[in-house]
């Protein structure tokens, strides 16, 4: 059965019935709009959009893997300000041949990637378009604490990640080039594997400045350096390539750091601290913050494959 | 100059220019997420998706119409539950080959329609498609009052509408029989007029339930008498047609009430209020809650154009 024949009104009904109420929803979908508990009086807001044959492909993932990603991307987005994300508002675009099964298993995957933070979703809206698209909307709590911004990296301070670095990117060229193992680097482009709680504990260790890694490594520690105006100084062999990646790169003929240094998608997030803070959990030092401007690996500026930029 | 040409980093650094943070905005676009001010400890929260072809063309529309309904239909969405709209997050998806004054001048229209409403744009995310598609998620502040739900409408309530029913149809059906004029009915159509106020002081007024009428009066009641397991009884002639609006119906063939009874878009709220509620300002009575479930107009069941639903 396809969405053409269950119908707008048929198909929000399905996807309703298989989303389970987060603990901040306070009312959610089914009325002209939800209500999102924010206990600190504010509430963190981030949207973010993937887009067929840009940012999936259907036959390289499934509905579920996309539904994940979709979150995950904004998910990471709340961490990323030190917050915990609440709350999900999905508005999904499709063709009317789309099986309402898929539809179906992106919800689901949706409200998988939320459970593991207690968030859900809780509205969204669904419309017909030649290209399939679902736009994400994430809200958050930053439980009284300060938004870390991409703006207070301060010189001295050290540069830290949390989560996995290349590991989709290393999936996804596994995929383009027409293979679909190593089987974890390929997972790894399906369905990352953001380091949420590292978001808002990095708040408490006192992170300075804290960014998504969504671009790549160097471009966005680069965005941050620009919201800072400050340098920063990586060291490569500080970024773990894992055997099964420079195995992977060394049979594509790949440098595994253009995965590392250069590839999105995993969620990685990126912050600084000062020089003396205690780093615990999934935080390791990866480099420092100077003065200057502009971020170098092992002293010379990066000139791999470089971020991901659209339109171009 | 394209917006494939100034890259998606280009874009956002001038549409970021254009944007004014209103009152409720304590952090505003280019971190990872933006914050926003939720003084009761709750938010509100709606998203809506306009994609060309189906929710506008840009032959009929400027660019700063589309971003004026894009908002509209967000902020009408916030207002239906008697709240004040204090933030909107807007995802674009656009072929390489958009101008940038295209994307600007959408920019200016969600400014615009935002400012109306003390709120403003506070982050969002760019994307290439093949598809140009606006995903936009509006927040809003219910100042303490409960939200006013679909589902709260009691036997004996009266019916009452703000804002205008039928004009953007007609404007419409004018554009896609290839007129121009009436001027007043072509404009309703490219840019809508939502009574926002008019949600608050509902709420204030008692409403029992209320609904942004964006699938057509007859249609969104009949999801309001679901939600709240009742019928309602609307009396036609309490609707009023504008000379202008049945003149051009008579032009055009066309019952003027199909416009007034199933046309969306004009995002005109409906409520139901206590029978001693003493209404004021934009609401009037045009029909009446009973027992039973479904609408009738004059005592039948409305059997005209009926509301537009999608994939069908």
């Amino acid at each position: 059965m396809t969405i053409g024949e269950t119908g707008e009104f048929g198909l929000i009904s399905r996807i309703i019935a298989r989303t389970v109420a987060g603990p901040a929803c306070l009312l959610g979908p089914g009325d002209d709009a939800a209500v999102v508990a924010a206990p600190d009086g504010r509430v963190a807001a981030s949207t973010d959009v993937l887009v067929e044959g840009r940012h999936f492909r259907r036959d390289w993932s499934t509905a579920v893997d996309v539904g994940r990603r979709a979150a995950a991307a904004n998910l990471a987005d709340i961490a990323a300000m030190g917050a915990v994300p609440t709350a999900l508002l999905v508005a999904l675009c499709a063709p009317p041949d789309l099986e309402v099964r898929w539809a179906e298993q992106l919800a689901d995957g949706l409200n998988d990637e939320c459970a593991l933070v207690g968030a859900s979703v809780v509205g969204g809206d669904i419309s017909s378009s030649p290209t399939l698209t679902i736009a994400v909307t994430a809200l958050g709590d930053l439980r009284g604490g300060e938004p870390v911004r991409r703006s207070g990296a301060r010189p001295g301070d050290v540069v830290a990640v949390a989560g996995r670095l290349g590991w989709a990117a290393a999936g996804h060229t596994i995929l383009s080039r027409g293979f679909r193992s190593p089987r974890k680097l390929v997972e790894a482009h399906r369905r990352p594997e953001p380091p949420y709680a590292a978001g808002p504990a990095g708040a408490r260790l006192g992170a300075t400045s804290m960014i998504d890694i969504s671009d790549g490594l160097v471009a966005d520690l680069g965005h941050l350096c620009e919201a800072s105006g400050v340098a920063i100084e990586l060291t490569r062999d500080a970024c773990e390539v894992p055997p099964q990646m420079s195995d992977a790169a060394a049979a594509l003929g790949v440098d595994p750091y253009d995965w590392v240094l250069a590839g999105g998608d995993d969620h990685a997030l990126a912050a600084t601290f000062p020089a003396n803070a205690d780093l615990t959990g999934e935080w390791r030092v990866i480099g420092r913050v100077r003065d200057g401007s502009g971020v170098t690996v092992d002293g010379k500026l990066y000139e791999g494959a470089g971020g991901w930029a659209h339109f171009r």
